[in-house]
């Protein structure tokens, strides 16, 4: 290509500050280095994790960045090294690593790589630990290893997903974070069986994800709680039998769930990100048994707290991050599921966008009608 | 036998009220009615449950009550309807019961038997929510559903486990309580694998037992953390490869045994009842995998908490009773698995006395030195 090797200038949504409107600027981004990859993202959602860091309220948020973590497209070029993606590859960018080495990927128990951590947790790349993103000659960080506000960027290997190259990206860009965590929460780590009872606390994209993997996975009662009743309707078509406002209830929620359930639920999903409701969800499960996962991402510095008897009766809480998928294994498997129908992706998109139009679908998160904002960056 | 049918009068410790010296005296223990079982106790050892009712602390404390929940005896008789034990039958009387018929008993995930709880939560027998014990006509509280603190004692069918006859019931009274919840914490509710790395908090029976646990699992590192060194040489024995005394180090003691253990232990285990060292024992954890089990049981109205990032990043957060034993099918086989040497019994025994010393023998449950002191009732 006739890129390869240069410095790209191209557009990109920068977060100069916490908490002030993105503005689009023209960002040269470097070629990538050994064990990189730059990547032409064509579409790019947003997820409240962007939001969250965006607000400030992240105390490891570093400014200026370029946020966005859920998104689609083609290799540009590699860097040396390279072997598994070549130019051309449709693929998707993956906050979680998957470097089939570290002591986390061999120990055959978790998704969560270390290869490539110590960089991206603080803005830049592994290889000289600098960023390849800057505005004449001044360094903006990366976020979470993927910077998908940006037309290019450029990631580790260990976190690019070839998916197929028929797969439609303004769609399964959403693949890269909020659907896969909550199918991966019921099927990777509840492990929910056939003729469960579960209850979802918060029905955004990945509380209805967790319903769609609760269904398939053959729950019996799925059980949808959330303060915005609107959201029942649509839960209906992920799978949601059941819904619960707790605002129509005197009664703490778990009470109000124990009492529905004659005890207790079999799996709890939190997908909201409340400590509250975190205990919540513990303790509306089952006695003996019951299971509960937290999914929602709580504001730093909260802590959730129980009594210790909810556990020593039975209860286990547990949490997920991109639902204990590998993302570099898994993702191009889920793409496929999508192109056979068998999970759904269109449903969650309920506004699309260019990329200018980027602060629009930051206020649309915070209206109750919105679940997906897919932005098109080369339109 | 003469006494079927009869009210037996005869020796038993009766705690008439919170944190005052228990009494021996003559109670009146009536003949067991359908469903029931009177026992004569041979042996019982104390624990530290009866330590915390007898203390006041716990608010379902009732009072008057006998106490006692780890023992051995022989069936004296039976009420109607009971087919699995008869008179002559050596049993250990089981505060978890086993009824194979409740939805709990029939879920295969818990031995957390329904049938008599609502019972023996307040002091009394099912069949007329009575006690059967009395000393001149008022009615003294049950405890457990088993109030071993007595030369004979009426219980459940269904919490009475029949065990071999040849066993020696000054030993085997022990696999009433302690011993099983640390062997079973490790064997069913952690599931611990060869080559894992352990911690242990609280080096008391339960945390020796747990040691032991591991070490038939086939863990490669038991590090055994205890406020009183003394407990490393004992702990040796119980398979404790290293230990740790938190009050040796100014780091917080989980950031010690992350620091000795490359990133976290596999398992971690708190025996010791301290919600503070259950937070530490879970943030011990490694990243990805690490599970936790609450063991010890904490005071009434104490709370655990932690950030809810630990859940999210992989770690696993549960709890036991009685170890997840179903105790009428399991302890008598772990009565054959001591008698055939599989399984320490013995070594926990540091004191025996009789009935009558049993104020010194709680005494010295707050010493160092006592693991288990056992009691013979009718010395
Ligand atoms: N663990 C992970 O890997 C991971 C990945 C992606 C997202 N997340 C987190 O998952 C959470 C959900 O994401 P989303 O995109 O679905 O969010 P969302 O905002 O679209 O959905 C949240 C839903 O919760 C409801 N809600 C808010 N407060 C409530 C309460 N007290 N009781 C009941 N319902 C309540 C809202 O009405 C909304 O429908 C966020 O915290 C996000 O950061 C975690
Ligand atoms: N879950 C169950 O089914 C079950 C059954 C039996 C006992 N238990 C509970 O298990 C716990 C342990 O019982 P036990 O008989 O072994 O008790 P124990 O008192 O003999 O042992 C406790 C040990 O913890 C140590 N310890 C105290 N504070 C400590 C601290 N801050 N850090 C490190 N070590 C500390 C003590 O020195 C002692 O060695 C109790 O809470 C008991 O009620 C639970
Ligand atoms: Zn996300
Ligand atoms: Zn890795
Ligand atoms: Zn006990
Ligand atoms: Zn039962």
């Amino acid at each position: 290509m006739a890129t390869e090797g240069q410095i790209i200038t191209c557009k990109a949504a920068v977060a100069w500050k916490a908490n002030k409107s993105l503005v689009i600027e023209d960002v040269q981004v470097a070629p990538p280095q050994a064990g990189e990859v730059r990547i032409k993202i064509l579409f790019t959602a947003l997820c409240h994790t962007d939001a969250y860091t965006w607000s400030g309220k992240d105390p490891e948020g570093l400014f200026p960045c370029i946020l966005g973590h859920e998104a689609a497209g083609i290799v540009e070029s590699v860097g040396e090294g390279v072997t598994e993606v070549q130019p051309g590859d449709h693929v998707i960018p993956c906050y979680q690593a998957e470097c089939r080495e570290c002591k986390f990927c061999k120990s055959g128990k978790t998704n969560l790589c270390g290869k490539v951590r110590s960089a991206t947790g603080v803005g830049v790349m592994l290889n000289d630990r600098k960023s390849r993103f800057s505005i004449n000659g001044k360094p903006i960080y990366h976020f979470m290893g993927t910077s998908t506000f940006s037309q290019y960027t450029v990631v580790h290997d260990v976190s690019v997903a070839k998916i197929h190259p028929q797969a439609p990206l303004e769609k399964v860009c959403l693949l890269g974070c909020g659907v896969p965590t909550g199918l991966g929460a019921v099927w990777n780590t509840a492990k929910v069986e056939a003729g469960s009872t579960v209850a979802i606390f918060g029905l955004g994209t990945v509380g209805l994800a967790v319903a769609e993997g609760a269904k398939t996975a053959g729950a019996s009662r799925i059980i949808g709680v959330d303060i915005d009743s609107k959201k029942y309707d649509i839960a209906k078509n992920f799978g949601v039998t059941e819904f619960v406002n707790p605002k129509d209830h005197d009664k703490p929620i778990q009470q109000v769930l124990v009492d529905l359930t004659d005890g207790g639920v079999d799996y709890s999903f939190e997908c909201i990100g409340n400590v509250s409701v975190m205990r919540a969800a513990l303790e509306c499960c089952h006695k003996g048994w019951g299971t509960s996962v937290i999914v929602g991402v709580a504001a730093s510095g909260q802590e959730i707290s129980t009594r210790p008897f909810q556990l020593v009766t039975g209860r286990v809480w547990k949490g997920t991050a991109f639902g204990g998928f590998k993302s570099r294994s898994q993702v191009p498997w889920l793409v496929e599921k999508y192109m056979n129908k068998e999970v759904k992706v269109d449903e969650y998109i309920t506004h699309t966008m260019t990329l200018d139009d980027i602060n629009k679908a930051f206020d649309l998160m915070h209206e109750g009608g919105c679940l997906r904002c897919v932005l098109s960056l080369h339109a």
